[in-house]
């Protein structure tokens, strides 16, 4: 597994993470529904916006992810909760992550930098907009502000380089570590 | 018309009547789209992250349907409020049938067991879930997570028994009572 | 460019005016994030039901319009803000082509009238209904059941013409003037 996929996968963790940990502190029991929404909703979005097949339909091990995500955080949350600085930091890495993925998902498929930056960040965000809708909340972990900005520097930033001609590594490298540190440093 | 074929028919009925009663108990005029919106709302997002021809725009008669339980809903709001009871239950119903049909759906297309319970999840609660959003209401006929997992059980006692073997009819029928038994028990 | 192409854009633009107006009038930043709602979810929604490309993937001069509404706005938002009934009637305007046009696509694609209203409707409201709902407000500029008859009577108009066989501009007119009449009157 490259470390892009091994990316992509973590990204989808984390944000089933949050969303289960929205779930525990709203009291929900319907956290199963709260972590996939957070977790294949921004990518979802992405696939079904670019008319390409849906990633967890074509590769369910997306969607056991989150599964044991979900058993791992309802028999430990209480401890999850009282870390929450950590999964800032891991929330942080996720939004970095879809942002690059999404924008080169979208890049690839249709050649556009303009339709890269905005499936990058779609797929960065619309995950934890969608959880936030269904929690009743209005944001979670931080101002959406920050959220959105961070998306879209790390796909801006990756889409410049790519349409440039960098090494996709560089290109991606150089986009996730913007995004971090907007929404990091924040 | 074979039997579960009437059930699509009437689960897309009865979410309907759900929608026009909320939009009533809200004294909202915009009914027909409330209850396109729960009658239609959960096979769209299925159809949509299948990747097949959206059900109602391949056959319209769904929505002529919706309409149909429009007026009369309009006609009758006063009548069927007072017969909350017998609400839920053809509530219960339409959950019942459409876990198993969203989940029958997604076998049938991508052969995950996985995939097949998501997608029979989705399509029984995402009406439900997105009539409450543009109502404003958190909930309008019960507490979410016996919702979600009366269409957990149905889509999952109908992709075991499909997937182990039997015969398409009883894993239909003990998916169907599965989410009943769970949602009309609660 | 003929003058319904136009249209098309100047919906698109007028809506994403909408979008950053209700986000400046909310002191909110994620601005872009609201006006592209607004100005391009109505068309989204309408392209992945009728399992086409969706539009602005398809051409990104739409992302580029919105984006250029947006630095408008941002620098105009006191100035704008203070031409509130001019911006309504402008809504009008974008509401009423969109009810044409996304009942044309329907039409066109399926054949199918009732497909054709439903479609109308959806892209004319719901790029609204989708920033109201991210921007926290039940309704920015008037009470949804306007927006909703005003619509269907666009799209109902169009396709009855369209049906029974009249000229595409003369449908085309009378469905936008009905709907803008709706809108505009009330």
């Amino acid at each position: 597994m490259n470390p892009i996929a091994l990316l992509d996968y973590a990204g989808v963790a984390v944000f089933a993470a949050t969303g289960a940990l929205a779930a525990s502190r709203k009291q929900l029991d319907i956290i199963g529904f709260l972590f996939l929404a957070s977790g294949i909703g921004g990518g979802t979005l992405r696939d079904v916006i670019l008319n390409l097949p849906v990633f967890w339909v074509a590769n369910s091990s997306y969607v056991l992810i989150c599964a044991a995500v979900a058993v791992l955080v309802f028999f430990a949350a209480h401890r999850v909760e009282s870390r929450w600085k950590w999964l800032l930091w891991l929330d942080a890495i996720g939004l970095a992550a879809f942002s690059v993925m999404g924008a080169a998902k979208g890049l690839a498929i249709t050649g556009s930098p303009v339709v890269s930056v905005i499936t990058g960040v779609l797929t960065a965000t619309s995950g934890g907009i969608l959880r936030d809708l269904l929690a009743g909340e209005p944001s979670v972990l931080l101002r959406p502000e920050i959220y959105v900005t961070a998306a879209l520097a790390g796909a801006a930033i990756f889409t410049a380089g790519d349409v440039t001609g960098l090494p996709p590594i560089f290109s991606e490298l150089a986009g996730f570590a913007a995004a971090f540190a907007v929404r990091g440093g924040a």
